[in-house]
């Protein structure tokens, strides 16, 4: 399977087997992210964040830290905005030739496809407005797969707003490739949209709910994502839903005892602390798995993976 | 002495066998700050700076990458404030998985100590609300030794604003755990605040002047600091009480040939430029100090400190 | 020739036989802007940007990475301001304790030439106030070698704005030491200076033009300047002089095969997209040649150049 100068710019361009492949390998330069590497010497990431995202910025740069590369880029508006009256595509062919791969972040839907269609070197989508955010999907999966050993057969419920979220949208394309049992909890407003339920429903068992109630004993991935006030005309009707959502000790009662508990983060009411110490909470584990799946996505599309024993068995 | 794993939040959480220790790994390391070094290579620093200070952040980022390590962070509110909606604590547990250090600074009062506590990583205090600065005051402690040859003994003037400058009581509590003659030179608006007074006062010889005059001819180190117009209700106040506190050439007319001047800078009004080639300025030496220090406590706190002759025969 | 210690603030502080040694030495380190050296591995890098020009600071920070060295610095005026009350003299005073090497970008005139003298270690000038941008000068030339084979001989048209643009000053400069033909291309209003003008007349053959049509057929380099609107009192004027200076295919009908047409970006609307794919354009190539060429003077100052063949035969 070859990765070498491939652009990473949505999940749907990635089959089940290239998912797994990924999966394979991040485990595989797990421990180099303990230790660090020196696989990309001398190699240049540039972070390009149009729109600042101060978490997805670091985590990147430091997979390509531990992985020996240097990083350079802005990462804020004040400072792309040096770049304006020139148009995106100049920009990405001037920073091709001091980067040997690039990560972007855009508030326009489409601009990554575009910039990786004039990008000599690889490209990766860190959110491209509305739209997806391939990496953090496979941060979930991988975060699924190492922590419960498989994939195919878990149930999994995503809760909270699953109409604007766009980490969301890009984990249940990316969980439809898979055999799971997916459970959609939300309020009626932000029920997940109809383009992506009916492409995910074709493939597999997708139930929406309004209450976790009935499922929280079935499930064995909870996926908590952020209600955001401005999506509520009425401040009254946010506190009501905010509060229906929120996951407490007392809503992991009749849970299994092995269910995991994510979150992209940052977290602002959707769990509370209390949770934080249960043997469930994964979400900060979840960060570090971003560092590793980042190392192999960088360590992948610049044509340097690890050895990679579990799939090179089955080529 | 063991450093590795620790926070350095407060200079009164360090005994003076401890500042002792981390002078001599300073003498030891300051080589390495010339021609570099491998020691920290794969380690990384995060620099989470929630207020601004560039002089700070750039100073401990040149320690690290003369120890070979790498750098992340943010530097500036703009970015910070992407965090927000995060607390402080959820911010940490997400940074503690991409560095294996965190130097923090922050406008809130005890924010650095809360920080600590969560983290899995050594955290440094790169400053807390009028709190303490404690890598400054072990920066000036290193110059006096460095340049005098020992702290004991030693006849120390604070000039300026002791009231509200957050470097002037670290140095003060530091300078209380060895055996100083301590003068306080400040207007009466300005002078020391009182629970730091009777603090050093209990342990070393504290004076309190109003001018330099009487002192000038028996001090071995000066040591300035900035006079903020804020602090005046009246500008004509400010003014007479700058122009009394300026070091200028005159001021030096009765000082010992081996008087020391010391700054924490920015430096703005408080000595005059002709100051600056006399022999006895040393205010932009303890800048390099500085870089010296930084590197001693990064190598400390990650477990990787130079061989220490000195130490090493009192163990 | 003696680069090491060094400071390059102007293009004409520079006599055509070092500027024939930089280009030498650039082109004997090309090389290594492709496959990574180590040559400045331990030093450090300051990029002390006090107006914002993300795309200059992210070529030196790129080709000091190249070379193994290390990056600090600040990019924007909301970080440099933390500096502020401090003069820029004890900025540099603080900074050279930090760095090998200064990169300097200041809105005030003279300010490069002022931080020089006080600095114990190279600085490097990357624009200061309407003045010079000696480092964009002799990348031009660099290019106009590669692709040519020589400078001397060449018939070199600059078009656009020649009045208010920096980088095209210094470019004047250096051609004149060369044994060139210069065609300057304007609107009245925005003809080349005429200070740069009558230097630049002593020395080597200069006509001047309003349109590029009666010399588009002659010339070997084409190398075209933004005009921007805020020059124009009316807007109905802008629009009329910027259409006419655009390039587009068909003002290339006449001209050479082997015209090659150079442009400092970042471009707005002087070269159409069309004339992007044209074997004569070669602007983007010119991004590449800025860190080949920034990368020699890096190594140049730090006395740390790499054997130059070319230029050794002729010391």
């Amino acid at each position: 399977m070859e990765f070498k100068g491939r652009d990473i710019i949505s999940i749907e361009d990635l089959s089940q087997q290239e998912i797994n492949y990924i999966l394979d390998v991040s485990q595989s330069i797990e421990p180099l992210a303990k230790v660090g590497s020196d696989m990309l010497r001398g190699k240049i990431l540039a972070t390009l964040f149009f729109e600042p995202s101060t978490r997805t910025r670091l985590s990147f740069e430091t997979a390509m830290l531990k992985l020996g590369g240097g990083c350079i880029g802005f990462a804020e508006p004040v400072l792309s905005s040096t770049w304006k009256g020139e148009n995106l595509v100049d920009t990405i062919r001037t920073v091709e030739n001091y980067a040997d791969v690039i990560v972007l972040r855009h508030s326009l839907e489409g601009s990554a496809r575009l910039a990786a269609e004039f990008s000599c070197v690889p490209l990766i989508n860190a959110g491209s407005g509305a739209e997806e955010h391939p990496t953090q999907a496979l941060i979930d999966l991988y975060t699924m797969r190492k922590e419960k050993g498989r994939i195919d057969g878990l149930r999994v419920a995503l809760v909270g707003d699953l109409r604007y979220g766009r980490a969301v949208h890009s984990l249940a394309y990316a969980l439809a490739l898979f055999n799971v049992e997916l459970y959609l909890v939300s309020p009626d407003t932000l029920r997940m949209r109809k383009d992506v339920l009916n492409v995910i429903k074709n493939k597999i068992s997708v139930t929406e709910y309004t209450s976790l109630d009935n499922i929280i004993s079935k499930i064995d991935v909870l996926y908590v994502t952020r209600i955001q006030k401005e999506r509520f005309p009425e401040a009254t009707e946010y506190a009501k839903v905010k509060g229906a959502y929120r996951i407490e000790l007392k809503t992991l009662t009749n849970a299994k005892d092995d269910l995991i508990i994510l979150h992209p983060l940052p977290r602002v009411d959707e769990i509370a602390p209390e949770v934080d110490t249960t043997p469930q909470a994964r979400y900060f584990q979840q960060v570090w798995n971003g560092i590793v799946v980042r190392m192999a996505l960088l360590s992948l599309v610049l044509g340097t993976p690890p050895d990679c024993p579990k799939t090179n068995k089955n080529p």
